[in-house]
């Protein structure tokens, strides 16, 4: 079999942003499967085929992609970002599970640059510390696990960047999370919002904690929460390396 | 004032994963400055100097950046993996906060693949869920502060990846960090160690809490410690996208 898997990080947005071990991969397959606006990302060439589908429907998509590489394709499932991280790899290795046939299968997983490292860059470096990362969406686990999280992150003194801040079938959830931040970490806490970052819509906007609203975010947005020594310098917000 | 400074991550040392936009402002670039290990990434070229500096000097060698940008040099400070996780991009702003003058050069932080995710890609998804990074050195933290940061990270559910897991100066520290974990996560929970990836050294290794051993780890070595629901599926090591 000569068929192979690459699920690839396309990053955040910008195209020089995209490594060349990803356009090897795009250069040799034969088909690439993903979420409608990344496969948009990818160019149309002729022995290429593109199967876009819609978000929600990963472990579909995953399958898919094992079908054809069982068929001797060569198959990219391209994520933005980086895939590893709240995106298509951990979905191809739950299908994976329900498949031993496939589990021989060449698969590569490609890594990209993730959403909040290139927020982070842009912003400047609130990420410089120690820090976690984590999906706001309930879609996955309950809400209850995440005000645990936010809770115990802010405790430990990380920085937070969080995925999927706001969507409109849960507003509520996000104006929940801040108010579990400002109880836990104080309003002074400085908080990022990076909108479509490295993109020509890119929106950065900084402000404490108490200033911030709900309304700040959107699902393109990466909020950035710094620890309390997270601090601005000229137009830049930076944690340092050192913590008492 | 023409000079300028980038901030740039040369990534975990596969040249496929140094993306365009670094190249792009190492090829216009005057001087490079950096750990000695990262300036000898770069291609040495007519019209560029190489400023190789020492470990543990990255505030005199963010000052000398600022001086030479002020002197309309175009300076790239490199770093491996990501600038802005546990690297230059911190330095230079604590650098620049004891110097307003320079607060209004041109300054870019430039996003790297951070050696975090470049192991997990090796890995599989070990990172595929809510997760923290954690620098192990004890340098510019209380090691006391990097116990409770495991405790919390551990009773939060959080995936865990480890910067600078293990030093000659101070071997005991990492076989405590496995005791803690052991306790709070449980034996049973994956941990892997990842040795300069993507060079030609790499090394992998998957085993329990319960069978780590600190020899395991050295300074080259990205760990990661799973949550209770990353498991193994054929070579590869995951964590779903849900939780309970």
């Amino acid at each position: 079999m000569s068929g192979w898997i690459a699920v690839a990080g396309l990053g955040p947005g910008d195209e020089r942003l995209v490594t060349d071990e990803v356009r090897a991969a795009l250069a040799e397959a034969t088909d690439v499967v993903g979420y409608i606006p990344y496969v948009a990302r990818v160019a149309p060439r002729e022995g290429l085929t593109l199967h876009p589908s819609d978000n929600r429907v990963e472990l579909d998509r995953a399958g898919h992609a094992l079908d054809m590489a069982g068929e001797g394709k060569r198959v990219v499932i391209v994520s933005s970002g980086d895939p590893g991280v709240f995106a298509m790899a951990s979905a191809l290795f739950e299908a994976l599970e329900e498949r031993p046939d496939a589990q021989a299968y060449d698969i590569r997983i490609l890594p990209g640059i993730t959403a909040m490292l290139a927020a982070a860059s842009r912003l400047g470096a609130p990420l410089g510390h120690d820090f976690c990362a984590i999906n706001l969406s309930d879609n996955l686990k309950p809400w209850e696990l995440v005000e645990h999280r936010l809770r115990l992150a802010a405790q430990a003194g990380f920085a937070m960047a969080f995925y999927n801040p706001r969507s409109k079938s849960r507003p509520h959830q996000f104006a929940r999370a801040l108010e579990i931040l400002r109880e836990e970490a104080g309003p002074e806490t400085l908080i990022s919002f990076a909108r479509a970052v490295t993109t020509p819509e890119e929106a950065l906007n900084t402000v404490t904690l108490g200033e911030a609203t709900p309304e700040m975010a959107d699902m393109r947005t990466v909020v950035i929460v710094g620890n309390r020594d997270t601090r601005r310098v000229g137009r830049f917000v930076y944690t340092p390396r050192s913590a008492r």
